[in-house]
């Protein structure tokens, strides 16, 4: 298989957390959720290439946090842009490798699996693209001028990361001007219109840390799977 | 503030939790899914009428449980039909008194917290129907006939229970013939066309308990408030 990249974004300030530090570095049993997530491609494939995106001014406190928690694993890291977007293009341009695989992870997602990563590098490097989706398990209404209505939900579906392309798609897609439309990377790819875009099977454990809530239930998921 | 009535519908048969006993059964902390619910509306409001729904077969046991767990809440049994809705529907004809407040709450559900139940109420109460929503914090797609697209989750929401009515609304919207449109009460509601829905603000706390891993999460989210 072609040479795998992933680029790992982390550009989280922390204000959603109601806590002062990055939910980066949060302590998800006993490391760094950021760790974690490091820990989960490596573990996938010792032979990703693993980039870090992350704020200019928490590198330092990255470092630092690397050094206490003895974490090893080779990554290059890069400074995170003005929105997401701007840090997942620093991310593609340090990549100057042609015709390789490049998934883009977000960093607050530590629990996702093998399995999953497994599927997404696996259909991307088939068909260009590829991402993992989950069901809505819960009825689901849209909004309307005149009020919501319910909608099917087995017409939607949720979508996790990583998100996995072709490099020659990714980069064509992020030489685009941003959009705030640009809600992921697939939909950066899917602004060109030229590209079909392909779904895997995601899980539902592999979850994005937004809420303190979010860490205690990743806790408890870590902790089955430890049993 | 007129009576007020929550009917509980437990019709799990436990097959999507991969054990063989009924979700609702399952023991979270320190006793079953379905006292935790029921608890949760009782500490809302010591004079509703709870009235449980739960298959026939399943009746002998609920009652064994609630010895052993020494529960004594009162509450009225009401056999479960072939579906939710027969469910729904065989709960609300045991209701025969009029102008009265009738919330509908998932069994499964059991986190639901005394905030949301009081919105619920106070809301329907004054217009009628009311339901909690919940944000879709993911990036949502569409299924399409040419495949998925991205839509704008902030046009979406995500619906919860308890699901609140006023009496003649819910009971004239049950008169109508079974539809496997009506994915819940509100949608039963909806295909009268005749009445506004209110949507009130639910919590990311207020799960369902549909898998295995719910009911960790659900005991987290216990522990946290315990402390």
């Amino acid at each position: 298989m072609k040479q795998k990249y992933i680029i790992i974004v982390a550009g989280g300030k922390g204000t959603r957390m109601g806590a002062e530090i990055p939910k980066q570095f949060l302590i998800l049993n006993d490391k760094p959720v950021l760790i974690h997530t490091i820990e989960s491609f490596f573990n996938y494939d010792k032979t990703i290439k693993i980039i870090l995106v992350l704020p200019e001014e928490q590198q330092n406190y990255w470092n630092e946090l690397c050094a206490k928690f003895d974490f090893k694993i080779n990554h290059q890291i890069v400074s995170g842009g003005e929105t997401r977007f701007h840090s997942v293009k620093n991310g593609l341009d340090t990549i100057t490798e042609k015709d390789v695989i490049i998934g883009i992870h977000d960093g607050v997602r530590p629990l996702v699996s093998k399995d999953v990563i497994g599927r997404c590098f696996d259909k991307a490097a088939e068909k260009g693209v590829a991402f993992p989706v989950i069901p809505v398990v819960e009825t689901l209404r849209k909004k309307t001028e005149k009020g919501s209505i319910t909608v099917n939900r087995a017409d939607y579906c949720l979508v996790q990361t990583p998100q996995v392309f072709n490099s020659e798609i990714i980069k064509k897609a992020y030489q685009q001007e941003f959009s705030d439309t640009f809600t992921d990377d697939v939909s950066v790819v899917e602004s060109l219109s030229e590209y079909s875009v392909y779904e895997v099977e995601g899980a539902r454990e592999n979850i994005k840390i937004t809420t303190p809530v979010d860490l205690i239930i990743a806790e408890s998921i870590i902790n089955i799977k430890m049993k």
